[in-house]
């Protein structure tokens, strides 16, 4: 008890000498009033903006605070004061804290919302943004390039914020090193809410980004602590470290579809991190390795079933003497006591191996050199059910130094690497998901490597002193908080809880005209039942929001007849609109388009799902626009007739790596004379780091279409990474080829009925654009 | 007097806590005693070298002392412990000491002479090696690679040592970084004298590498501090930096025939270096800058002439996205408080532009990405005579900043830069040859960039606060002992003086038998006049010293005739070879050489001098055989006739930038009835770092010569960089070229008459190899 007291009052004497000495508040209510406190601001003042919406307001934060006496700018209630419209903040100068900001509906018009800097000789050095949030804040279409944060100078925090939802082009974090004034850097980016950040389809959709190519010889040290990462699924990486020294500790990946990448820079620290996966998804990743003396220590991997690139441990080949942006050999570095417990197939080496690419690739391109001077020890691997194979080595493993791994495949017979033990180790739970061997491990030699004596502590800070194990758990922690309790992170203020907890509701619609009110009308998630068995529609029906449109029974087909203008869709998918439309015939007159994204200001993705339906009689089934983006295209149960074209999803023609949709997925379903583009799905710029996107078609028929397709080809998918036919039928349609997949992709058909249809051909190498 | 003497007393103190509390001496006498004690050395313990001879020895001084008590191996008498013949020296541990040894006539039988370490697990920590010599330790020849001092490990330091002389392949020092237990290593290169270091010919013979391009993202920041550079001509770089945070301080380089470069790595520290030239020689060069972050500040520059690569300041042009060995762009580089006292063209920007050479060279070779973020500010160009263009721009210098430089140019017009003011400007000695302004600048505003506060003191370590003055120096060093006294640097016990002190005799030979006895019997720099007429020679004269042999009359020649066996040389050029040899009729059988180097074992360079002969009736009149190398060979008012071949310097054909003579010159002479290879002078490989070799061809005439010349090439100076033809008859000889000039380079030709004798032409770019 007086141990306890004493504590108690060392702490209030901490709080009493930190304490500013000279408050100085100034409460403003609009831009100018602001403009004029910030344009006088001294040390300790506290600029307080009042509660309400700020709309259109360029923020200049340029001031000089000091240690004891920093400048504030915050909300009068956090949360309460909103930024919207075409508004941003940048900040310069010293200690200056930003506190309970939301920006909210608007976008920047600059290349950040939040910016640490004002030019490149005006940085923030010891500044703070906390307890604030940016959601909804994308540009109007996803090739409109920002950052959400972008840090320069020196000793900047970002603490406590909830960010999520972007979508157009550009990490939403990013470190800039240019200049001298922005090395050596320290930030911190801690304790924040990373929210859902859907995929982009192509590169520079980082979630957090650190540095570039160009600066990746400079010193950063930017510290990345404590953070939740839900769903970040915006690209390949999640984090992208590209300087030097940077450290990442104790942040939990959450079904986050990318990786932990060292992309450039070298000596990073990646220590009592959780990634979290999940058995539906192989997007999920773990940490993927590339360049020198990184140290992995204490990580826990849980459930994740992505491969090479996405695998929960990826050591890359590198290219020997490899340009500044290409992948440096990997050398140095040490990988130990992690756990992977649940994961299918989490070590792989030599990941990006290439050398049977070496005769359409430039030398330059070719990944051959493996790791070297690597040290894998005192790992954990955990399998509730055998995997065939723990270890993928995709090239030599020579150069790694494998020592004291442990590993219970429950029996599962594997080929193994000297230095991983087949032990019958059982787990216990050590905190919430996380377990750990339940007894220690006595006569067990670990391996103590050089400077293994500074792996003090394990993944929640237990000393690892006292107890002999392998993995990233030696104790169950007793005071430590569980890193899965999302209320540790960002604001408090802010209510992350992401399920749809407002209740939706069904309307029924019995009229064209009750049917259009009611799309209006309806909230979020809403479903509208056609009770009618026809509906008349003359202009297009915008779906902005989460929607159902649905026939009453799934034995019969409502009739939407769509006489619109030519080239108009009957549906016009907006951002954020998803829409499933379930059990209706959706009729055209050979001149509209059944579904269309808009033309432009595309900020969201949209998502289409069309469920028991016939399609008949359009110009365009899905008419993709350009910068338009689609998480999910679902075709299921559906039959497609009589359209000059199908699904056109390539506008994506600058080969730089993007396209139009992630994910499309097409089921029991039927396309009948589809004159061309029955299927054009389009990715162009070679990007070996860019993994999508994905193509199943599966017990599907195709039948007379394709007589005017492109090069008579009925199903085109180039550049698409994933494409899956399985147990299709093609019968009768008047093309030469039925598809050309990317044999050194992951392309396959198998079980499908090709008749009168010409061929399907594997082509194990596209030429492809570089795109750097 | 009283600060004085506290002063003291605290020095005592220290001293007093430093002392070991339990020093164990042991003496040894041979290997096997040493061995033993070696074996059982205890911190604390001296292990005593007794004086002499210590030849074959391979000692492995692998021990663990401490801090307080390292474990201590020295000599009897520092200098008179010899370690001679096939002998190294590996250090591995923590806290060891060798002192006062001598590395001489021998030669190491591994990869090193001196090693802090025994392979890649065993490293030294904290050893020192201080108060030793490295002398006449080169091995049998010059391809044979080792290093004379290795680093490994951390915190180690060479300090105090004299190391001279190193004509092998490989850098006299190297510090290696691979293994994450050399990086971060902290150690110290201090106070030692590197004496001269002739010139390889070809690449690898630094004087101080620190790390190579595959570790150049190591963290290294070796200190190389207060050492004096004596001529250290090995090649084009002196130190070459390729790693991180390297410290360059205080260090003199005197007439050495390179740079310090920091070709790989980036944020090194180049501080208070003097450079000091010689109005003599082109090829001593400053400081050469590549890469990243670099601060170049307080540096003295003197009676330097160097161009582009040697240039006194060389900012390189980088090549975009650059491979890992080629060459990174030079961005937020910072110049600033240097002074350039008269240098010829002392700036030079975009060295190494060679836009020009696209044609020829792969896009991963061009040079096209200028200087950005770089700062020059508050330097100081003072010339005694107009220098017509101090700044050279070979590309774009968009990306620098000048600010606040000033020159006195004593009225010279030249193409000047914005931020660089002419004012008149009177120096005054600060110290030795060391000039400063003579007066203050009150009202000159001096840039104040980011971190120039760090800038504190000057060359001399003076304040810079008090003064407000641009330059290295700002201030009259007051206590400062002077840089250039030599008795600062290496042991005290090694005599640095080079000059030939020891008094040199004149031997007379009046036979045959005379003159051979008087060879074997002279000393290093003796004459031997020949009394007699004619001297009959059968065997080859041994030439292993240097030594004048010379008829009595420059009005006269002496015959020597050579009837040796058939490609046996007259005159057999050892390692260390000098031979100027005058007033001599030289003549063959047709069958022999007159010289030739020894065909292996040509563990140092050699040099001839032929003055007022005659030549004739030889097979060659000089072969130089594979791995030999000349600084100097000459040939002045001599007539060469009627040999087969003539001088023969290309049997460096493995095209790695290697050369078999640095200086070839001929003056005044005749070549008459040579009948092929009259001048074969080859270096092939492309390496645009190697800057060698020379070739001056003057005032001379050639006639009937290169009948079976190959390719109807009369002078073949293939690869060479520099080549000078001036004033030369070319007449009546059936080639047809008299020679192919390498226009890219500085190859040129003037005043020569040309007639029957085919064409001279220039072609702009060699096809060649490239080396890497």
């Amino acid at each position: 008890m007086k141990k306890y007291f004493t504590l108690l009052a060392a702490v209030l004497l901490l709080i009493s000498c930190g304490k500013k000495t000279n408050v100085n508040n100034i409460t403003v209510k609009d831009i100018s009033e602001l403009n004029t406190a910030l344009a006088n601001a001294k040390p300790g003042d506290e600029i307080v903006m009042t509660n309400g919406d700020w709309k259109n307001v360029n923020i200049k934060f340029v001031a000089y605070g000091n240690q004891q006496n920093p400048i504030t700018l915050k909300a009068e209630t956090p949360g309460e004061v909103k930024i919207t419209g075409t508004s941003d903040l940048k900040i310069g100068g010293e200690y200056l804290i930003v506190d309970g900001l939301h920006f909210v509906n608007g976008a920047s018009p600059t290349d950040a919302v939040i910016d640490f800097g004002i030019d490149q000789d005006t940085v923030a050095n010891h500044c703070k943004v906390i307890n604030s949030a940016i959601t909804d804040f994308n540009k109007a279409q996803r090739n409109m390039t920002d950052l959400w944060v972008r840090f320069r100078g020196r000793h900047n925090e970002l603490d406590h914020c909830y960010i999520a939802g972007k979508s157009n082009r550009g990490p939403t974090v990013r470190i800039d090193l240019a200049g001298n004034n922005s090395i050596k850097n320290y930030h911190k980016i801690t304790n924040n809410y990373f929210g859902p950040r859907p995929p982009k389809g192509g590169p520079s959709a980082e979630t957090i980004q650190l540095g570039n190519s160009f600066t990746s010889m400079a010193p950063s040290h930017t510290v990345v602590a404590n953070n939740f990462f839900d769903r970040c699924n915006g690209e390949v990486e999640v984090i992208s470290s590209k300087t030097n020294f940077n450290e990442f500790r104790n942040n939990v990946f959450y079904k986050s579809e990318g990786s932990l990448v060292t992309r450039h820079g070298n000596y990073c620290i990646v220590d009592g991190n959780i990634f979290i996966g999940d058995e539906k998804s192989d997007q999920i990743g773990g940490v993927r390795l590339i360049g020198t003396g990184h140290w992995v220590t204490n990580n826990y991997f849980y459930n994740l079933n992505g491969q090479t690139f996405r695998s929960p441990l990826a050591v890359m080949n590198g290219i020997p003497k490899s340009p500044l942006n290409r992948y440096l050999q990997v050398t140095d570095v040490v990988v130990a006591n992690n756990s992977w417990v649940n994961c299918v197939s989490p070590w792989q080496f030599g990941v990006g191996s290439n050398v049977d690419q070496k005769d359409i690739l430039p030398k330059s391109e070719i990944r051959s050199a493996t790791p070297i001077r690597t040290i894998v020890a005192n790992n954990l691997i955990y399998n509730e059910t055998p995997d065939k194979q723990p270890i993928v080595t995709h090239d030599s493993i020579d150069g790694i130094l494998f020592k004291s791994n442990m590993i219970n495949n429950q029996g599962g017979i594997f080929k193994t690497v000297d230095g991983l033990i087949q032990e019958d180790i059982a787990m216990t739970v050590a905190k919430g998901d996380i377990l750990m061997p339940k007894k220690t491990m006595p006569d067990f030699k670990l391996y103590h490597g050089f400077e293994f004596d500074q792996i003090k502590t394990d993944l929640f800070g237990s000393p690892r002193a006292d107890h002999n194990m392998v993995g990233a758990v030696v104790e169950k922690p007793s005071d430590k908080s569980d890193m899965m309790n999302i209320s540790l992170y960002g604001p408090d203020w802010y209510n992350k809880d992401t399920a749809e907890n407002s209740l939706t509701k069904t309307h029924t619609a019995a009229t064209t005209t009750a049917l259009i009110s009611a799309l209006s009308s309806a909230n979020n998630g809403d479903t509208i039942v056609l009770s009618a068995d026809r509906y008349e529609i003359n202009s297009p029906l915008k779906i902005n929001k989460k929607i159902v449109i649905s026939g009453p029974s799934n034995n019969s087909k409502t009739t939407i007849q769509y006489s619109g203008a030519s080239k108009s869709p009957a549906f016009e998918m907006h951002p954020k609109g998803e829409l499933m439309l379930r059990n209706v015939h959706l009729n055209g007159q050979k001149e509209q388009y059944a579904f269309a994204s808009l033309k432009e200001s595309m900020s969201s993705l949209y998502n289409l799902t069309v469920e028991n339906c016939i399609i008949s009689d359009f110009d365009y089934v899905l008419k993709a626009y350009k910068y338009s983006f689609s998480e999910h295209i679902t075709f299921e149960s559906t039959s497609v007739l009589n359209c000059t074209n199908g699904l056109e999803l390539s506008e994506e023609t600058e080969d730089k790596g993007e396209y139009n949709a992630e994910n499309i997925t097409i089921n029991n379903s039927t396309f009948d004379g589809v004159t061309r583009n029955v299927i054009d799905y389009y990715r162009g710029g070679y990007d070996e780091s860019t993994v999508g996107g994905n193509l199943i078609i599966t017990n599907s028929t195709f039948t007379h279409c394709g007589s005017k397709a492109e090069e008579g080809l009925l199903l085109n998918t180039y550049g698409i990474i994933n494409v899956h036919l399985k147990n299709n039928e093609f019968i009768d349609n008047p093309v030469k080829l039925v598809a050309r997949l990317w044999g050194a992709k992951n392309n396959n058909a198998s079980g499908n009925e090709i008749k009168n249809s010409g061929e399907l051909v594997v082509q194990e190498n596209l030429p492809l654009k570089l795109m750097y």
